[in-house]
């Protein structure tokens, strides 16, 4: 067995492992345009081995249902129309479609993995696989969304992902003014597009925090009433916490006097020494004010980045999403993965404990709107 | 066995059977905020007998999930906050669930209605059954409206309500001025509070036609540009046209330049005798001004109905849905039931092929605001 | 001089005179859709003669220029494009340019008006005198509207229209059920289209107040909660208030715990013996609700307006503003004038202390949606 | 007489000069949220030297008015309550106060200029008169902007701005990889906040045009279905110019078969020669890429404007607004000058044709969100 098919049916499985908590009724519920329901996350992730795969490079492929290509494209222009952002939340197909669906792709793209690839098929395949382990992570975040707005807070897992990370180190790192090395060199291992382009920048000198910000300080700059002072926001910031009412991060909420905040595992008391988690660069950056410091930009931390530990929270930088220098956007429909996405995005370095297994590097930019706060996201310091 | 409780049984269970098409993630999908999922239709039925019959009769009544008040009220104020309009496509409580709720609440409803009760109960339980059965219609109406939204066109029912209904009889009834008696005045039989409060109206010659509208004349309408000329169109109905890009019955699509109709057996081809279906009263108005005529009144409607067959279509009149003389909101929840709704909505008479059987008469009045289409609604011409 | 010379002369000047108060600046501001500047109002009222009048039966007219038939068109899509109703707020033309157009379309209406008429051309030229009279009233509520979103308070008239309006009559008018005659038969007088068709309605028994409700009952329903029980509200008016979070009359403001309102004279303590004004339909049936009254129906009002006094309010009825029997929409332009409104608005019926002077008779239907407020208008009980 | 003083006096005078082919009703128009009536930009800049000198400097002062400090401070959060942004174009005060308000405060301000300042407060009023030109710049521009909305399009000046400027350099110029030097260091000099923090960034070879893309250049881009192919498009590009049917620069029009461009002197042909102006980010950045080319980054520009002549169009950059390193908010209300929008906008380069004269530099650093096109801006291509 090659190590790619492998690779390919341990990623494949943990898709639909992830979902063995769920009901045939859990799959097809959308309940906002940024986030989609476990089924369309199943059927988005086959549909990129059957467009960009199968049709491809299988000779002869038949396509499953020629109607899948319409519902469950994301985003790829070049395919072809797709179904509206908001209207993913469906009945039809049925769950077991989808699933047949899977398994169809799956036998014949193990048919063609049985032998050897060309590199290029290789390196789809690959892309095609990371990005599944992107919809998992979604598939999680996006659950725990919809979840999140039923009034019987349903339970996911009752083991795991209740927040109660910790920081094991303290204090902060000093970085020395100079020229660093950014982005991923390494042609072996794979990367996304937007990493590539390895490049130098020239940082000044810098302090970074070997900590992330915990729930207990957060609750500090809550009790000073950082929410209501303008001085710490960003314009477009206190805009948004005034329009939409906010005065606490996403998931929690004041049960008799009490801190709680919505976890997979149901709701859970808010621990003052564990990681923060679910803010927005807003809440973000708004906290490095009051702090009187500021959040590192991305080369700040991919500089220092060895020199602590990451990977429990996605961590804002303030640095937008552009391009890399030299960085181009590749030809046909892989090429609308990334460049496309590059305004209006802010940069969140690391990982989180709903990252895949092996998904993670020091040069990975995730990237999201700064308004957004359903990923599990917070904050590391720098100044 | 009571005949209230036959009913009871006969009644509850034709919700239930309406559901039989369906797998379980048909029933919990909501595309816009005045259709609600199957699964709402089959709870909130259900929690009207908990609330306003079990809680209030049956001595020691337990509830069966308190959480289930809030999830499964609609619209009653009186009864606490209600979960928001737009967020009923959830898919917790799950089916099984639900439909556990309406076997506890049938079995303890049995047993109230083994023994007499009281007049008042009765009539509180017959409202209840009047409830379920609007809902009925709602339920199969708003499920095409959201499996039309699916690219599949799904297949409710391969034998039925594939809107072929043809007119049997045809020309004009000529009515005479004078005075007529309008409104239920039988008060043995069951009649909405809308209804009651018989009353005399003054009525003016008018003809009134035998039958409805069909495709076929529609058509003309349409092939006439009348979609395109706002002389035919109230000025919020030329609005409403041109927002939304207007220019046919909800539900009919061209494929290959041929008009095709979304019905409960899939996509079907548009015969011209049928009767027309799925128009708002926009588009009634217009087409009546068209045809140089008028859509009747209420009143004109109801004193001639005797002469005309009615029943396959709701029949939009040009009367605003406002009290009868002498109507009084009753105290309570129940009097939330119909009289809040009498602002800015029109009345409709009739019954549709979608209706429970046994809920039609023909001093009823439906309403619906003058935009909406997804009922089985038509045109019967006056002038 | 001919009379309708004279009446021609009067009515024109009087719009100009209600803008002697006025700076060049205050001309030409627009806040909400359904308000329009001093400017427009000269300038619409002017079109009218120039298109309805001049281009038609005054040989050899020549167009003041030909992109004010564009520019001050309200809803007339007979007579081709026109401004979008959120834009008439601009600079340009200037008010010497407009002040220009009603002297050239004055100069010429009045050549015109020194012959004998035929009885279109004059029936014609008082719909376009009734049109601007009816204009001077909305001129000067939407400049009220305007200046009340001005954080100087502006003073219009430092004399008049204090709102100080009180009753002269009291107690309650029986009314006794039979048939009764209504809308405008005396076909020497002028009217609207929309009061044709004099026809029959029976009327059950009721009784309608002689006078209308005053501040002091008004606040009496605000202190019991009134804008907070929604057991008083349509639903959509429950919704309207929430929304907008409603909880006193339009131009109500308290300062220094004193309830102060904004008049033509600017703010001024409000009187509890003083007529109420500016509250919508749904504040109406609310407070006629929690008085356990309700509102006349239009024909209620009609068949009693002679034996009370009316006139200083624009008096809400719940009465759908609908066709009446027999009602045809003309042929052309002056056809839109009233039927293409007849969806979703109620009618009021008396006048205000802004009407202009002899526009007013029982028959007249004024109409407007029912959450408007910027009129002068109050609540007449019945039961 | 200070220099001081005679440089606040030219660039006062130059704010009202601006202003001289305007007529009263011209003052007060806003037609969308980012732009600004005449009148307030005269109130508004006359505020800031009130709020921030005066009321701070001179002894004694009396307030002109206390009204004044609500209608017109912008943004400054520290200075209390503000009107809301889309609601700037009202008619009082009217244009005579504010010009009384202007002199009143001119006067003051040339009593305090008679005498030798402290540095602060010298640098305050030439943050001032900076913030004036800044407002001059807008005067002019949503001027344009408004008057583009009225159907008569307005001349402003018959003279001057018909965006004849051409290119006078071409080819390219090759820049380098290594360390450059950005930011304003030269302290005694005036320059914002946001430029401050003089530091090095390493930048690889690249490549920068001397010229502007001309009209003719861009005329390509569209005739070769530039707007109507999603390749070239950012996604956030694509859905607003889907959403708003965008498919030419703003103030560009078609007649009879001729692209026309509304100008300060009216209407004008569109000459393929001259540089192009007013288009969005988006579009700057789709046209590069339909050429197979880049946008700069701000700090290429930078490093190489002393090469190329610049200043006829603003210039947009791939570079997103972003705090320089070391870039510390100041305390008070001029903190918020420019460090709280530095969030989903873009950094724009060099100058226009209607900035103030003696306003630019090559680290001056404008910017604005990616759709916006009012001001004249245009595209410097890199590779």
């Amino acid at each position: 067995m090659t190590d790619l098919l492998q690779m390919y049916q341990t990623i494949r499985k943990r898709s639909t492992d992830l979902c063995l908590p769920l009901a045939p009724e859990d799959f097809n519920i959308q309940l906002a345009d940024h986030t989609s329901p476990p089924k369309w996350h199943l059927a988005h992730t086959t549909w990129f081995f059957e467009e960009m795969i199968l049709k491809k490079y299988l000779d002869g492929y038949q396509e499953f249902d020629e109607e899948f290509s319409f519902l469950f494209n994301s985003y790829y222009n070049h395919l072809g129309d797709r179904t509206d952002r908001s209207h993913r939340g469906t009945s039809r197909p049925l769950l077991e479609q989808v699933l047949g669906y899977r398994h169809y792709v799956d036998e014949l793209m193990e048919t063609l993995l049985q032998v050897e690839l060309e590199t290029e098929v290789r390196k789809h395949i690959i892309i095609g696989l990371n990005h599944e382990q992107q919809h998992q992570e979604l598939l999680l975040t996006d659950l725990k969304y919809t979840w999140w707005h039923n009034a019987t807070f349903p339970v996911y897992d009752t083991n795991s992902n209740f927040l109660t990370e910790k920081n094991t180190e303290s204090g902060w790192l000093k970085m020395h003014e100079g020229i660093y090395q950014i982005g991923h060199a390494d042609s072996e291992k794979f990367s996304f597009d937007n990493e590539h382009g390895a490049h130098r920048v020239y940082l000044n000198d810098y302090s970074i925090s070997k900590s992330l910000v915990t729930n207990g300080e957060y609750l500090e700059f809550m009790e000073a009433g950082g929410y209501k002072d303008f001085r710490y926001w960003l314009d477009e910031g206190w805009s948004w916490v005034n329009a939409h009412g906010i005065n606490s991060p996403l998931y929690w909420i004041k049960k008799e006097g009490e801190w709680m905040q919505y976890t997979q595992g149901g709701l859970k008391k808010v621990h003052l020494d564990n990681i923060l988690s679910h803010i927005s660069f807003y809440e973000a950056n708004a906290f490095a004010s009051w702090r009187g410091m500021r959040l590192p930009t991305e080369f700040e931390w991919e500089a220092a980045a060895d020199q602590f530990s990451w990977g429990s929270r996605w961590e804002w930088t303030y640095s937008a999403y552009l391009p890399y220098p030299g960085f181009r956007i590749a030809e046909g429909a892989l090429g609308e993965y990334n460049g496309k996405f590059m305004i209006n995005q802010m940069v969140l370095r690391g990982a989180s404990i709903v990252t895949a297994p092996g998904h993670s590097r020091k040069t990975y930019r995730n990237f999201f709107h700064p308004h957004y706060r359903w990923q599990y996201t917070s904050i590391r310091l720098a100044q």
